[in-house]
């Protein structure tokens, strides 16, 4: 019998990733895709897509987070604030969500545990996005701990639960390069913070993507609002 | 300034014992509590006057969880399962949410994170409910590690952010005898998993808390079922 993976999937670039490198590891795909109260619904729809795209789309789990908003304290769920555009941050990013990776990880572990998943994988990268505390290694490596003592697997002995992160020390365009070899339809990706139809092209996430394309000496398959 | 503590607040026993607890070692308390499609909601009313009763109402988080039972399998979630009320369970309850404390505390941590909190209280226990791996002195440690490195604090080198459980390895006589000198108001605490007006009295929740009260010589202030 395959082994099981839960894919924390987000319909972006990194995360479709993911289910390409899973799917190419052997594994049976679990996605699990978290929304909330948020500006791109449009993730959803696309993340749904991916599922499709991959044969899995009864493996699916979409859970509404919208919660999150209400603990507070983050551009991407309070639409009081703003996105910023301007620039790669260089600090802590105002779109961080208090402890959001923390909080995906142990749904998703919920869910590797009514399933009977042996691994978690998440697009979580330390390079392009440092200021998030909850993508960096050490994290991810406490995190392995915590949920393996959280779950009857912990004290049954049973197969260790394990957190994969594949891009985790990966640019964006080494992730493209690894996507591009291995079909990842990207086509059906989104990534553009504002979560319209056509990508602004000018937000922290936009300039990463196409900065990675560019630098396969691709072209980026989604539609950018013409400048 | 005083420090800020966030309380994970079921509205049963425990929980409200440690709101007391954390009063009296000088905390600013900022109750949370999860309500899930679950046969109790009065929970939720029992932890909202639980806040009115130490004035902190307008610090109380009231945070629907219900995706939990869409991730499914748990007796407490999924409606088709029946609720144990013959004996206290020696392995792992049927009454198990795959990994509650996990994610209860993951929420804890981002509401703990927006207001500033130093600590979370949780009001666990590995003596009377030893078959939650969640519950566990061990898995608590690890959770501890997994948080500071999951936030700014962990980042920024502020203040640690500690999980208190002061209850962890006490039995409920002992946990009652603590309340009873704290003044804890046990009249407005509920522990039924059948979550009705009077309290089954027969199920496992409220024998602990029934045996608990008759090993202290106290009288249970809450109404139960005449026999």
């Amino acid at each position: 019998m395959k082994e099981k993976a839960v894919i924390v999937l987000s319909g972006g670039l990194d995360s479709t990733t993911c289910m390409g490198i899973a799917k190419q590891k052997g594994y049976d795909l679990y996605p699990i895709t978290f929304f909330y109260n948020q500006r791109h619904n449009r993730e959803v729809e696309q993340a749904k897509k991916v599922a499709e795209y991959y044969g899995v789309e009864h493996h699916h789990k979409i859970v509404n987070v919208s919660f999150l908003g209400d603990i507070g304290g983050s551009a991407l769920t309070d639409q009081a604030m703003d996105v910023p555009t301007t620039s790669i941050a260089e600090e802590i990013p105002s779109t961080y969500v208090p402890a959001r990776n923390l909080i995906f990880l142990s749904l998703a572990t919920a869910y590797a545990e009514v399933i009977g998943a042996q691994a978690i994988y998440t697009g979580v990268t330390a390079v392009d996005y440092s200021g998030y505390p909850d993508c960096r290694p050490e994290f991810i490596q406490s995190m392995t701990d915590t949920i393996n003592l959280a779950t009857k697997m912990g004290v049954t002995g049973e197969d260790r639960l394990r957190i994969k992160t594949p891009l985790i020390h990966l640019s964006k365009a080494e992730i493209i390069r690894i996507g591009l070899d291995l079909q990842v339809p990207y086509e059906l990706t989104t990534s553009c913070y504002l979560g319209e139809e056509e990508a602004c092209g000018v937000c922290d996430s936009c300039r990463l993507r196409l900065k990675g394309f560019a630098e396969n000496g691709a072209q980026d398959p989604i539609r950018y609002q013409s400048c």
